[in-house]
């Protein structure tokens, strides 16, 4: 596949990250107008209110658009995703005999603000990488071997949902109870390992029934599309907690998305297979398409007050040993109902080096090996007033497909108990 | 506290789960009726959407009633939670001068379909029960200690929320990987250790903001109310599932809960103090008030055809180790912004004695000392036909609090991969 190109110009250009292939929907707002569903295009946004309201898009007999959400749309289905995506390209398109119609519904994406992209319906977060895996396993139990069941199951964990915010929101660093190894008492205050991990995040754009399972197949033509994630991680109160039930308020005070989704169909052409299996699978995780997508991955550090932000990892969504289908498929197959909104992270994705891991704790080596910014500072986690970036872009050929910056910055921790 | 008289005579029954002291919230639909807010008293249930449109009751400048979950109205908040019940009280007491505009709302229970009674935000599944905690430890690892955290840290772990079902919903035996200790690679297929855990699930009235933690005495003041809650509980499915990260499948096939929200203000003088503790707690966990209530709990089971259930099980709320307040805050103290709706199970109530254990894991300790029913029968774990009921009332002077049943029904494993 190559460009497709636009009338709006910004959209044509090779490294720009939303060209006509892509057409990523999100939820903006402009001063003194209600947040509404949008598509990028180059360096604007196509109103889909306005759009709608106008009659250019009709797929339902009732609005869509209208709505601070994308939910009422991915509930349609895969034949009106598919056909909301055909008009948009051809209302889009250089040359197209509508333009004057749907120009005077561009809004220049620099004045507006952006919001999540969708009612998260529940978040799940899993652990489909292994260099992760292994690297966490080396560092907190001395041994790189992965646990007895990572090779069958794609491990994952319900996570809390309303802890998901749209990329440019602050965050507090995290109040919580942690324990040093020699302390007889735990205590409490603001975590001293604050970490992020980079991952992709999976929205489930139509659901499963109460009850019944679904193949990997299904799975895969549930997925709407995709966003980035930060899953923000306080290390010493997820160590001291997680024992035996599971990660809790070490991962509850955040959790990033990049504002865009960008479809699955807009990703089509990148798929990648999943890596040869070091064990066979069950059957029910077997599925007939390549589950993952090549896509590169980049995080950013950028302490207070530094001028620019230091490139910290650079790695590959191509590097996970589980898809996001078959995660989806496992987390039905006991008759657990999915939703419409359902948001799947994939699992921190490193790479085989140092210089692909995708959290502070495995690129520091839990603190002990700390790594230095352009700036001169070292890191081993993250300071007051850090800002952290992650970025995601497909190449193709003479185009990108991208997902916009999802990016956070922290705050100091509150005062707890407050004072008076 | 003694009875109150109501004008619905079989109220005043002492032993009658819905006198005037209880008036619990719930959802219900007749024939050909859309879904909507009922009050239970005595056999009757009052039909919120008519006494709202016939302005005996008015609490915000829009209905609260007419929609098919209590939400709207839990996040009103505590002021508004107490002028319904003055108000409800006020209607329905022995004497009222309302009674004939009333009594036209009333319908009979007997003839009415009850929903769930709010929508699930968010679901959360603690451990708080100490001999639950001891008695699992001595099964699956061989001793009673306690996990070094446990007496620190009210233990939690995200549920998921689109499991949770209304009372006389039936469940699917689910489908899964299991692992037997000897074997090479996991299989899969319907668990063979099919379980209950006895609960009570505490109700979320008003949230708490995005990164602010909250105190104890804040968690109490924000809980609407109590039901049963049933986790279900796949222990093979379980057992080989949570390490590392916690259950996930073995939780995710079915939650029930009872019918009716049984408000704070109608257990209010059934509160009971948490035991001392073991341990000194951080002083984040400290509250001002009782956080438990004496709640006598049962479980009863009924295999398909018998004619009659046996109780399996006699505990009591009071033998929990945290409250829901406590767990709350805990829940909220990193800066997890909690929701109106969201639903926190206790964990597994199990008392001292076997007769008072709260899962059938424990009451026949693994399967390994099967129990005797009624019927001569024996039981390890639950056979597909078997229904499960948990019962669970608060006494007081000549009155009961009673919750409704909360039961399910087994049935078969659905056949996977399907047929065609």
């Amino acid at each position: 596949m190559s460009l497709m190109k636009s009338w709006v110009a910004s959209a044509n250009d090779a490294n720009h990250p939303f060209p006509l292939n892509n057409l990523p929907y999100g939820v903006f707002s402009t001063d003194g107008t209600d947040p509404r569903c949008g598509v990028a295009i180059g360096d604007m946004i196509l109103d889909m209110e306005a759009v709608e309201g106008e009659g250019l898009v009709q797929l339902a007999d009732y609005p869509l658009f209208d709505v601070p959400f994308w939910n009422e749309m991915m509930e349609q289905g895969p034949a009106v995703w598919a056909a909301l995506r055909d008009r948009l390209t051809a209302l889009l398109a250089d040359g197209s005999a509508e333009k004057a119609k749907v120009e005077p519904f561009l809004v220049a994406a620099a004045d507006v603000e952006l919001h999540l992209p969708m009612v998260v319906a529940e978040y799940t977060d899993f652990y489909a990488g292994m260099q992760h895996a292994k690297n966490m396993g080396a560092i907190l139990r001395g041994s790189p071997d992965l646990p007895a069941n990572w090779l069958h199951i794609p491990i994952g964990y319900n996570g809390r949902a309303s802890s998901v915010v749209v990329s440019g929101t602050a965050i507090h660093r995290p109040n919580g109870q942690t324990k040093a190894p020699d302390a007889d008492m735990p205590s409490f205050g603001p975590t001293k390992r604050l970490d992020i991990e980079l991952e992709m995040g999976a929205i489930v754009g139509t659901g499963s029934e109460f009850g019944q399972p679904i193949t990997v197949d299904e799975a895969d033509a549930m997925i709407f599309g995709y966003v980035l994630l930060n899953d923000w991680s306080a290390r010493d109160i997820q160590g001291w907690e997680y024992q035996p039930l599971g990660p809790f308020q070490g991962k509850a005070f955040g959790t990033s998305i990049s504002p865009w989704i960008v479809t699955a169909a807009a990703l089509e052409s990148f798929r990648a297979p999943t890596p040869p299996r070091e064990k066979e699978l069950l059957p029910y995780l077997n599925g007939s398409k390549d589950g993952l997508y090549d896509i590169e991955l980049e995080v950013l550090m950028q302490p207070e007050g530094a001028a620019t932000a230091t490139s910290v990892s650079k790695t590959n969504y191509n590097r996970m040993y589980y898809s996001a289908a078959e995660q989806l498929c496992h987390h039905a197959i006991g008759g657990c109902e999915m939703t419409t909104g359902d948001l799947l992270g994939s699992g921190t994705i490193s790479g085989a080096d140092r210089s692909e891991y995708g959290s502070l704790m495995e690129l520091s080596w839990a603190g002990r090996e700390p790594f230095t910014l352009d700036t001169g500072e070292t890191r081993g986690f993250i300071e007051d007033g850090d800002t952290l970036t992650l970025r995601g872009n497909a190449r193709g050929d003479g185009f990108t497909i991208g997902f916009g910056d999802c990016t956070g910055k922290i705050l100091p921790a509150v005062t707890w108990p407050a004072k008076d």
